[in-house]
């Protein structure tokens, strides 16, 4: 069986070495070897252990009917999305972990897919090396899953951990997390929480068999984060994580993105570091995780791999994944419930928060003086939105899971 | 597609519930509708909603050709070895929650599965509705498994759990245990860890394509445990887990099931109550978890009615599951390495502890008099012992992950 990666970056990189690393076990479930005929890159790479392979040509894979699954591993939009629509066009299967291309054109390419014999296959777009999109589908089948609520992003649950474990200010947890190279320069897509975003459109798109448009989801990075919601976190015995969520509440369909207070309780507060945790909750079987490394070279790799392993094994059938483009109307994120932490200016003798919230809770923490915090019951978003507006002095709020 | 289930107990109840409860949602999965048509019990259910189902005779469901897959929700091995064999003979799929029997006959039943062109299916014999053996067989594909480690029993770690939290005794915490309904009268099963043991054995039997010999594991159990190995593990700011484990080292596979105190860094630390964890760890994506409830009606019966969804997908299809009779020869638990917790009647300076074990930490703990505490380095379970058998006045050790 011969394949293709396209794109010999970080991902593509890692997919070649488990493919050759772990050629045996492979082989062994597959029933024969996988081999490596072509890597795509316009790059060139001197001394390369697998030099030979590498091709800038396109055309070349695309024109091998010996190749009957490619990798991509490039990332982006372009050219990746003209490259997998040629590819499945001319019956090749598609093995991804670029999560922008299936947030944005999934339906498309699986339904392409179809038409022609071939799978488009994405477990590598969510939760990295986390087995999730498989057990979704095919596992968790006996359930009506009313709500996934994930840790979906490994840098900002690194930087979130550092803040809460150090006491470290945002823009240095920041500084380091682009110096260990799991930020980007433009650490945009991470911090405000886009990359998170695309993933709970992949989710709650399967999970509802219809289209989630990333662009209609409420999405809130961690970017407004700082060590004195930390400090009062840790008061409250919380702490503070970036959750990707999709919710189902009597017929009506919700997701959002935004950070969270959680409480140890949390089966997600104990995600540390560069660690992805998805929760699952279904009428029957009620909370399940799934957590391991959401990203890096070689987790990322195993999940594009298993893909591999799942379209060997299943060359020439459909693949039974159900993702139509019908769009899914999400509604209005205000009919949500939680309760919320509020900070503000001065003191609450000054403070009209009484008026508004008769129940909360207010909270002080030695060293933090001029503000001081409270925690509300739950209600919706809407009630607290229109109450957080008459707030005096008020300096920001952390919705509490 | 109709289908029988043998036993109306706890979780056979749970697998007729999930199947009418969600029954749109799995015929959307399916294609088609799953009707139970006969429900086995030698006991009568007077005014059950289902009780024009319930019969005692199971050669009407063995030779009703109409019923195509059978769950088997008896537990232990007699009648439900000899129901099994014939059903699967009778080219009926068979899918199970009981654990005894995968364990002590599986490769025997997945064989006769195989020769009948039907399927033996087991998803929740191990960790009740958490999605494990197919994610392990079907999603893991690219990786080389080295460890699999489990909380596995979730009637001891409801106990240890509440020891932890609560500064229980054992004996308080079982009586209340059994009180719950979480534990049986004779609780030997969970509190000794057969149960545990036997979720490893199938685990570490699916992992190795083999037969790991559940009566071959070393098996230890908490009933040892007491509050004041917890108020130590507390001092160490670690908690007592009862882990079932396999582990292949440079070709050699070993398999146990012991107490073990474990740090917050290990993800099965926050792995509490009633829940289960297994921690997989391969050789490319590095640690990753599964974790939800491992017993209970309902998550249980969830993990039976996916095996159904399963089976009714792809009905005559022979399963891809490798377990051979060929057995696993385990090596000795002996060279595994350890840290050891061990507690010392009398105190250090009068202990011939540091003759033996230079490098260990002394703990004391408030409270506690007449005895000391050690946290030892790490090193072979053998030269431990040797050590251990040696050192005066010893009262126990607990293992440390």
């Amino acid at each position: 069986m011969k394949a293709a990666v396209l794109g010999y970056g970080t991902v593509g990189g890692g997919v070649v070495d488990v493919l050759f690393e772990n050629k045996d076990a492979i082989a062994s479930r597959v029933g024969e070897e996988i081999e490596v005929k072509y890597i795509l890159d316009i790059r060139t790479f001197p001394g390369d252990a697998h030099e030979d392979l590498i091709t800038n040509d396109f055309n070349r894979i695309l024109e091998d009917k010996e190749v009957k699954i490619v990798c991509e591993t490039m990332g982006g939009l372009k050219p990746a999305y003209e490259f997998t629509k040629s590819l499945l066009e001319a019956g090749k299967s598609v093995c991804t972990s670029n999560k922008e291309l299936v947030a944005a054109h999934g339906p498309e390419l699986l339904r392409i897919a179809k038409e022609h014999n071939c799978k488009y296959l994405f477990e590598a777009s969510v939760g990295g090396g986390i087995p999730i999109l498989r057990p979704l589908l095919d596992c968790l089948t006996a359930e009506k899953i009313d709500e996934i609520t994930g840790i979906l992003n490994g840098t900002t649950n690194y930087m979130l951990t550092k803040m809460d474990k150090e006491g470290s200010d945002y823009a240095d947890v920041l500084k380091e997390a682009q110096e260990k190279g799991y930020a980007e320069r433009n650490p945009e897509a991470d911090v405000e929480g886009y990359d998170a975003c695309r993933k709970i459109a992949i989710l709650a798109s399967l999970n509802y068999q219809k289209t989630v448009n990333y662009e209609d989801i409420y999405t809130e990075g961690i970017s407004a984060i700082d060590s004195r919601d930390f400090a009062y976190a840790a008061e409250l015995g919380m702490n503070i994580k970036l959750l990707g969520m999709c919710k189902e509440i009597g017929g009506k369909k919700y997701a959002l993105v935004a950070p969270f207070m959680l409480s140890p309780e949390n089966p997600l507060y104990a995600v540390n570091d560069v660690f992805n945790g998805i929760l699952v909750h279904g009428n029957m079987v009620d909370q399940v995780m799934f957590y391991g490394r959401g990203a890096g070279k070689l987790p990322t790799a195993s999940a594009v791999v298993s893909d591999v392993v799942e379209e060997a094994k299943t060359i020439g059938k459909a693949s039974a994944v159900k993702w139509s483009d019908e769009k899914v109307d999400l509604s209005d994120k205000n009919e949500l419930e939680f309760g919320y932490f509020v900070r503000i200016n001065g003191n609450p003798e000054n403070s009209n928060y009484n008026e508004l919230f008769a129940d909360a809770k207010v909270i002080g923490k030695d060293g933090i003086t001029g503000e001081f915090a409270l925690v509300t019951g739950r209600m919706t978003e809407g009630e607290f939105l229109k109450k957080y507006e008459s707030l005096k002095d008020a300096v920001k709020f952390i919705r509490i899971k």
